[in-house]
Parts: structure tokens; C-alpha cells; sequence
């Protein structure tokens, strides 16, 4: 479907609510209706996860993400290495070789010194862990009370190599859905984080990059369609964007998605389905049936692949939607997410 | 003067102030102690206004600045304007042709629609004018009281054309400092803009794209050593830099520099010399001391540079400083900027 060509939605909203940042609905709609009306250009049109671009002959992939979470270290990572392994995915799943990251920060006034240490150390392990140089950089500081400690924008450049054909354009029925792992943990951590849900549990963030796993699912000789990385709104809010947009259905197999029992619990409490949980290092992709083992066995040679599973198809019916077969048997409608069940996850 | 083999300083506060986001010496400070500690590559050492890459043989040029200017709209422009002209500005003056834009908000729940859209049409108007695109972006929303409505980061990809060659190990000693026009009318234009000075005074921001201009400079014959955009820490602050690595004097000749009336009286009353008040479309180019009527002639035939002048020289001694000869006669250290008398002026 040509977005384009579709009617503009309009923000019936007068103000900014948590939900335009929830990545889900809102957020599309806000875009579309605020930002696309102003910048017509083919690059920002597609809302690919990077704009693809031509410069002298090369062929870049450029993307950018702000970063505002919170609390801004949990288990698992911190602030900065969310934002250099969120930029690195980014360019990653458009099947790009990140290269070079750019960081602007927004600092509180008061804001410890040692925590803006320990965050931009671990933007440097999480740099050399993904290959990338952070080369450019801007700090800013805010007064007291209008800022939440650390904000950081991180914009990423990459190059593509030539023969890498993805895109929702490319999605057949009969195409099989993959996942890099199990879903969701790093929303439930960061949530534990804050104290906010009465859980005990071993959880960690999932915060990885994820270039060197889409590299070796890309050469593993699997046709693959499109990959994603599935963040704000989850694996649900990811699919839902490819079968919207492909005009194709996905069909989900409930049993087969990885779920950690500390996860799946914490969404029972919330009230929400783990597949709209955030994760920060997990790849959703889409492969050729007749490459799904060799897709399958690429992504599980990665540490960060080990649990990798195929959870679902792509299916001709009923286009633009996302099903869910359940384990008892019954099937089910996994919409769009409408507001925000969990401000500020990353 | 090298900057890696110089001992690195240190920062001696225990949290971030207000000074820390101000240009100066303590920005100086955090960032070669905090950043260049962590981020060891040759890009982010030179401290340009942008790091220069090569991509697939690809010569490229990529900046990043984050925008928290308050108010968020003044008489000249706004934020969106501000954050386009100046990482189009920062490409510019390293000699590159930008092209492509991103753009990362933070945006304060309870935000108005009608603002946002206000500040993405001047950005789209910006862009136009400067002949970029905007590529990509991400939207994050933080609680109300989290944020100051709307804070914009905005990286910038550019091509740099063969044969530029700029750099502060260019300057010379007789070299001639050109700067494009008025000095510090966006400094005085925030302040007022917040109702902080008693001045009625009829001034707007100079905000402007610098990139048509220094394609003319570069192209009018006069050899270009480097260019600077004079933002944060005003003129007095970027000459101090270039002095400092060149290991070289700049001597200005105060009746010369361009300010107007408003700003000069705004100065005396804060008692900061106009020098260290912010522009945002004022360029300073060193050029060689042959080349300088071209030079002038070429800047004078833009309307952003039509007020362009020779405000002074390079000069063997004494190295590494800023000197003012003043109108009446009397010579004394143009210093670098210590603590931030103006925030959030960008």
C-alpha cells in the first residue's frame, strides 16, 4: 500500500499525550497527520526504520532515536547503551552495516557526574561490542526540574551493500515469521526497575545489537523479506505495521513464541499481552519458507540468537491483520496498541 | 597543538551545571574529560563542527546538535528553524554540502498541537531554503514537568567536494578574520524574547543557513583557511579555539566588528561583551591576507552576508590568544568564556 496515497489521518488531540510516544497508533497517526504533511520526500515517506540514501555512489542507510528512560540504569543496561544498540538496530534490520553514531545530550542541572560516567562508558562498550565509532557529539544543559536527569539522541550511519533486497514489498503468503528470542524483557525490567509491580524476578534487559546476528541471517543463504526490531509497542506493534502495510495477514502460533514465566506473569498483572511488551534486542524476521532452517540455524549460532524460534506465517487472509492461534485452540485479533500502558521504556 | 598528547583535564564538579552547556571552558572541560576519555577515535578528537568520513569512497561529513532554546519561539524564528539552520551551519563550515537531515523530539505531555506543528513548518521552510532534506525522526514523550515543552536534536549528513582543504593547521600568521555580518542579535533577541532586559529594541534573530554563502566564499578564488559558525560563546569563543590550536594570536580591531546599537546596549547593561553573545547565521571565515576583497565581495553578494567585514588578523604573537585593539587605542585579552551567563540560548 502506497502511504502517499492514503488519506492523511487527523490528530484530534489539542495537546501531547503520553500515547503519541508509545510507538502504537498515536504515534502513527501523529506522524503522518504532523511531520509527513510537512516533509514530503520519498526517503522519509517509506518510515522505514532508516532512511536509505545515495551520496556519490554510496548507498547509506541514516536513522535517529531519543532516548528517555526511565529509570536510567536497570538491570541489564543503561540509557546509553540502549541508545547506541537501539541506532545500531535501527540500521541493522534495513540490512545496512552500521558504522558511525552521533550522541546529543540533554543534562539536568545537578545531574551527577558519575552517573553521566558510568553512562558514557557503557555507550563505549556497547560502540566496540557493535563495531561502531561514535565520531560527533553536542551537550546541552537544562535547568533544574526541566529535564529528567539524562536524555540522549543517537543518529546512526551505515552502508548497504549492494543485492540487499528488503521490504514489505517483498512479503508472500507462506513466508515464515521468526523471532531472535524471547519477548518483552526488557519492558517488564525496566518496569521492575521503577518498582511499580509487586515482582520478583530474575529479569534482565535484553538490550544487545543486533548487526552481527541480521549479517549472518543474511548470509546464511535463507531469502529473507524484512526485518524489524521490535521496541515500543512490541513483536504485536511490529507485524502489525508489516501486515498493514503488505496487505497480507500474519498468523501467530501462541506456544511457539518465547516467553520468560517472569514475563508472562507481569503482563497477567498488567493486564497486557507480552507481545506488546518492548524489547530492545530482538529481531523479528520474515523468510522465505524453504530458507526458514537455514534462517532458524544462523540466528541460533549468535548468543544473542540462541533461543531464536519460528512463531508464525504469513498468510493471504484477511489482509492487514495480525491473528493469534491460541494454545487452546482458538484464534484471535492482536491489534494495533491504542495509548500508552508504559510510558518512557526507552 | 595536539590534542591527544596534551594531558587531559579534569572535571572538578561533582554535577552538572548550568556552565557545562554553555560553549566554554567548562563544555571544554567535560567534554575532553567526560567524552573524548571514553570515545578514543580520530573523528571525534578534531572536535569539529562535524566529523569528516569516508563511506564506500564516499567523503562525508556528519553532525549532531541538540536544541533546548527558551523561549521555544522569539522574533526571527523558533526552535525548528534554529535546529535546521544550525546543523545545516555546522556541515557548512567544515566545507561540506549538506544534504540530509534528521531530527529526534522530546516533546512534554500537555505540549500544544498547534506549537508542535508551528515548529515543523518553519523546520520544513528551513529545510527548503537550505536545500536539505529530512530524512528521519523519532518522537519520545515524557511526563508533564519532565521536560520545557519541546527540545529538538538534529543530526546532519553531508558530501564534502574533493580539494577543500580547511582545517586550523592552515592558518597563517597576516591572515585576515571576515565575519558575515552583526554579531550577537540571537543572544540578545532570546533574552529579550524572555522579558529578562529592560530594552525596547526592534531585533531578531539572526538565524540563517550559512551553506549558500560558504559555497560562494569557497568558490570566489580567495584561498579559505577555515570557517567557524559563531554560536554558544559568540565570536570571542570560536576565535579563542582556532587561536589556541593553531598556536597562533588573533588580534581583532574592535571599530571594526559589526554590532548593532541594541545588542551593544544590551551588553552593557549585562556587562557581557557583544562578543561572547550568541549568533546563529553569522559565519567566521580566516582567509588568506591576498584573497580578502574577494573573499569580502563574495560574502557581501549574499543577503545573509551583505554586512560582511574584516574585523582583524592572525598573528605570530602571542600565541594561543585573542587580542582586542579598542577604539581608543588600548589592546586587551579577548579570554575564553568561564561559567554561562546566558543558558539555553540554542
Amino acid at each position: 500500500m502506497d502511504r502517499a496515497r492514503r488519506r492523511r489521518p487527523r490528530v484530534t488531540e489539542d495537546r501531547i499525550t503520553l500515547a503519541h510516544g508509545a510507538g502504537g497508533k498515536a504515534t502513527q497517526t501523529l506522524v503522518e497527520a504532523v511531520f509527513l504533511a510537512q516533509f514530503d520526500n520519498p526517503a522519509l515517506a517509506e518510515l522505514a526504520d532508516a532512511a536509505s540514501l545515495s551520496v556519490d555512489g554510496a548507498k547509506l542507510a541514516f536513522t535517529t532515536d531519543s532516548y528517555v528512560v526511565s529509570p536510567l540504569f536497570f538491570p541489564g543496561g543503561d540509557i546509553g547503551e540502549l541508545a547506541v544498540n537501539g541506532t545500531v538496530n535501527d540500521l541493522a534490520v534495513c540490512g545496512a552495516q552500521p558504522l558511525y553514531l552521533s550522541a546529543g545530550f540533554v543534562l539536568e542541572e545537578g545531574f551527577p557526574l558519575a552517573d553521566l560516567r558510568r553512562i558514557v562508558a557503557s555507550m563505549s562498550s556497547a560502540a566496540a561490542a557493535a563495531g561502531v565509532q561514535l565520531v560527533t557529539g553536542d551537550t546541552k544543559v537544562v535547568q533544574r526540574g526541566k529535564a529528567d536527569g539524562c536524555y540522549i539522541t543517537t543518529s546512526g550511519l551505515g552502508r548497504c551493500p549492494a543485492g540487499r533486497r528488503l521490504g514489505v514489498g517483498e512479503l508472500r503468503a507462506g513466508d515464515a515469521v521468526l523471532v531472535s528470542g524471547p519477548i518483552g524483557e526488557h519492558g517488564v525490567t525496566v518496569l521492575l526497575a521503577r518498582g511499580e509491580l509487586e515482582i520478583d524476578a530474575e529479569l534482565r534487559s535484553d538490550t544487545t545489537a543486533l548487526n552481527q546476528l541480521t549479517e549472518g541471517l543474511l548470509n546464511s543463504g535463507a531469502t529473507v523479506r524484512v526485518m524489524r526490531d521490535a521496541t515500543r509497542g512490541g513483536v504485536a506493534t511490529v507485524l502489525n505495521e508489516l501486515a498493514a502495510a503488505a496487505g497480507l495477514a500474519v498468523v501467530l502460533d501462541e506456544p511457539a513464541i518465547p516467553v520468560h514465566p517472569a514475563v508472562r506473569g507481569a503482563g497477567e498483572l498488567l493486564g497486557i499481552d507480552p507481545l506488546y511488551l518492548a524489547c530492545e534486542g530482538r529481531l523479528v524476521a520474515v523468510v522465505d519458507r524453504a530458507g526458514v532452517d537455514s534462517a532458524l540455524a544462523a540466528m541460533r549460532a549468535r548468543p544473542e540468537g540462541e533461543q531464536a524460534a519460528v512463531i508464525g506465517q504469513v498468510a493471504a487472509d484477511p489482509p492487514g491483520l495480525v491473528l493469534l492461534k491460541t494454545e487452546f485452540g482458538g484464534t484471535r485479533i492482536v491489534d494495533v496498541l491504542v495509548g500508552d500502558p508504559l510510558p518512557r521504556i526507552c
